[in-house]
């Protein structure tokens, strides 16, 4: 396809929002636009290709509807997760509202699951797919950010911070869980970032190692509190500990450490998205649009080393990307450098 | 007691840490230099008068201890609980501590339990004794603030806003559980500042109508989300729902609700103190000093309309203070006039 | 009137725009649903009651166009200057655009030259009006806050705390010039909060003693940065110093002190509301609609020590509010005792 | 030298203070301590090594020392330019100072000026010497990224997201000038970020088109104002028009523009490191002690795609690194995006 016969884009935002998401929507109408092309949003996901109430909704975009959301956190296109993109009718669905649409390609702004959904839709559906990565757990392999990373990983230091105040006056012991779903990236970054004493993720801890782990940690805090008189904090990725930061808290509790659980929870996934996100997410729109007139499909627009690039929808999610060894390393030195301290 | 005879003044931070006492830490020792008056830094609380370890570390606080943390959550000198200041032992050796240094007057930043602990030692030191109201909870008696409640509100308000970007998103409910212990200034301050759609704290809910509670609840969400589209934010006091936030949320999905819990914890005590806190602290600070000077004693600092007054500590603890019933009124207010739109 | 008589409110925000205005907007409207009563959007301040123009754009304000924007900073009605307010064809206008709306009463969120016009309409139109005071420079009688002012406050705190770590780094001299247009409300609050080392504003500094401030200044920097090695921090309010922070910092440098001007400026007047103005914006916009029904007309909502109230509109402006003695003699004895520490 | 050899690092931090820059001094500080290599911090940059009432100041820095300023913007160890650098005898003082102080190799954090000095100061010492890049100006080669940047491109559009409030509500055009020295890494990111409806660098403005952007930009505005009444935000560098933004506003002004000139000033050096900062210094600073051990001298630690590298310090300096001509591509792609909505 040609830039002569794009007319209509599709777009969506789906999966679990993330700040910069509308910066995405944003760049994409703008550059269309430019090309003459429309973009037809959709809302709440893919719910808004499947169910008629959300398909009625969808609408042109207009160039005021994208203007000032390039620093709102979640998206003006809503969005939702859609079981129904995993059954037969569900895609042919969204394949009859595609074609209805009159709708030449569809962007889709989100995560793996997303991009699965995108994938399995080819087969119901000719127009072109691209994805754009917009999570805020950056495990989508052949980028090097996602959209939504950078803003939580600031967004936790910040209140790490917060809770280091406390944890320095009563100099004791605090347990962050992070969000992350199954992948270390936000808690290992935001771990050097502040200075956390303890960084538990699922590249450095396997779970048979937990009782070993919990007597070590306790020695430490004791060594940390007795020794050096200061706060100890552990921050921990979700999913990695049976029970949570809640049960290692108890847990330790029980070694004789007193200790307080924090669940950062949502507040990781809203706000204002930093400076990165934006211009992450300003380039991304801008290279899927000219991806699509270039007559690509089946790609996610990726950043390697600062530049736009493409790869294939499947290998964006065949394997959660791994936090680079380098950081682990990074970290690690760290904590060993720290614990130096102890001796 | 003349200023000529005040020559050692002890100061110390107790119970739960709040933005901005480290300012009234500041303003005491500017304030009590400008009189020729040592400051003494007792550190972890009533611990730095009672026990050994911690009584060495006591010094007096120079000019350049203070200077550079106006600004700063926490509190240098250290906090913690004391349960030994509910003992005569505790409360004999705090006195003789107070002795042994020369003491004169001792000023404790704190809530009412440090008070609490200041009338007590009364009894067992004739030093002249002064409160600074310093708790996020704002629930001391005759003060229309404390110190760090407006940081506090304002940190709640951020991650709200945080938060409902994602409920926007979703068109969803979550739960927020905010800190007050058994207030709830926070709680309706946060409530009316972040449009929350539902309140849940003392003053307007009473545990024997929780089922009730529960099933009006559940009828506003399924009408906001049907009705209006849009998301719902519960902001509920801590040790008000019996299994607090969490289990409001499971006996919402009971009733065919999906919702979220978020707990805020301990992101609520630290922080930069926001500009209120930060003058409270210092006038209040320079009140204790002038006071002190002035033979002032077992009395708390306050503030109401903005002007500085002393009210007894008996006065000041003997009842929390109650949201005033114009707040509550006008929170209703907005929620009556928000549900009435859904008719 | 009663409340049976009163069918539309018309709604506008003029002057500079202050954080809350929307909050404020938001309130109005919501209170006027609860009573059956429409609230009509004027834009661009008393241009939108003037300009054929805007006039057209005027329309009535539905719960969904303010929902969402109780944290957005500016003003969905826009606002400007509107000289033709200060003609007798302007204010004819403005009478007959109400009249042919069908407006009952006017509802102007603003400063003082905001309310000279609504008393001047009143020659020319019968409906209610009333004020609500939306203002960051705080200078209106009658009301202990404005709204918009604990937000300016704040962001100009954040801006000095920044300010603070290269002046440290470097013991350096800094002139931060703050707005307020002829009071020192911002002025006198942002120094106390950012221990500003020097105030200078109307309420502590005559003109013709500008020479002799100057000697002082330099000797009290020297003395810093000498004897405590420490930097140095004046706040200045805007209009005060014959060309402004720029000149007083190129004088500071013919005594031969280093030092660098900043003026904030308009980063002043932006950004998302602090609580205490979202909370004041939200009960004077349920106050404002309460007084109209009781038929209250010519008055502004004010706050005094946490309480609605009422004043009439040319109290409100008749003399800049004075920034309270207090205020002013805590940040001397605050600056005295500062000044203690060089001898 | 091997780690054997090496056990007393000197650092210091030179020019223009930029956030981050102390965690990159607990960083080596940390790594040095796990190496049993003492480190000695130099206060005042440069000046550190060759005043003797600073030379004197020059202490071991503890663990403790190091403890809780990841967060902390400024640098603990002072920082200053130093003329003296640039004359024999300054530079022969240092040499001596280093000799005296048993150092075995220098740490210098900083930007181009501090790198040039080091490289003078080996013809006169025979340690090692290492650069890190700590400039908010990111105009040193070799690197992605220097330490500062991040956060001072967050700062900047968190002043212009308050700035865009007022315009808006005004539709008015606003100036703003940012930092950056020579370098137009800071604007174009800024101006991309925050939306800004022009942008004004190095890369893409040549003095002699002076009054033809003039006229072009004139029309712009005139034609954002009337056609989508929008306000219109310039974002500009430093050092680049001749009277910077002020000038530039009074030049639109007699074109008939009401607009308002915004200097961003120093607010941009300072504040809180965000995560990206403190990550990158904290990797540099172990980078940087492990370059040490491995005998490596004259270089400057980098990061290249999220990698740790290392460059000569000649390189590093040797070109203002210029901004990636992708970034100047996607801004002005999107200024022409945006520009084509006023068709």
């Amino acid at each position: 396809m040609t830039k002569a016969n794009m007319k209509r884009i599709g777009i969506l935002t789906s999966g679990g929002d993330a700040p910069g998401m509308n910066a995405a929507i944003r760049s994409v109408v703008l550059a269309a636009h430019h090309y003459h092309i429309d973009v037809v949003g959709f809302y709440h996901g893919y719910n808004g290709l499947i169910e008629p109430e959300y398909v009625q909704q969808s609408k042109v975009l207009t160039l005021a509807d994208v203007n000032g959301i390039i620093h709102c956190g979640g998206t003006i296109l809503k969005s939702a997760r859609c079981p129904k993109m995993h059954t037969e009718q569900g895609l042919q669905a969204a394949a009859d509202t595609l074609a209805a649409e009159n709708i030449d390609a569809l962007v889709v702004v989100g995560g793996d699951g997303s991009f699965t959904g995108l994938i399995a839709l080819q087969a119901y559906w000719q127009g072109q797919v691209i994805g754009i990565p917009g999570t805020i757990d950056n495990d989508l392999a052949g980028t090097d950010f996602t959209i939504g990373f950078a803003t939580a990983v600031n967004t936790a230091i910040e209140a790490i911070d917060k809770i280091r105040d406390t944890a320095d006056a009563f100099e004791r012991a605090f347990i962050v869980e992070l969000m992350g779903r199954h992948s270390g990236h936000i808690t290992f970054n935001v771990g050097i970032a502040c200075a956390a004493e303890q960084v538990l993720s699922f590249e450095n801890f396997s779970p048979q190692h937990a009782t070993q782990t919990l007597v070590t940690i306790a020695k430490e805090i004791k060594q940390a509190q007795q020794e050096r008189h200061s706060s100890y904090i552990i921050v921990i990725a979700e999913n990695l500990w049976q029970g949570g930061a809640t049960a290692l808290a108890q847990q330790l509790q029980q070694q004789g450490i007193e200790c307080t659980a924090c669940v950062l929870g949502h507040i990781q996934r809203g706000g204002s998205p930093v400076a990165k996100d934006r211009i992450l997410a300003t380039k991304m729109g801008v290279a899927a649009v000219q991806a699509l007139i270039s007559s690509k499909s089946n790609i996610m627009i990726a950043e390697q080393h600062s530049a736009m690039c493409h790869i294939t929808l499947a290998e964006a999610i065949k394997q959660g990307k791994l936090v680079s060894q380098q950081l682990v390393d990074a970290q690690q030195n760290i904590l060993a450098l720290t614990a130096q301290t102890q001796c």
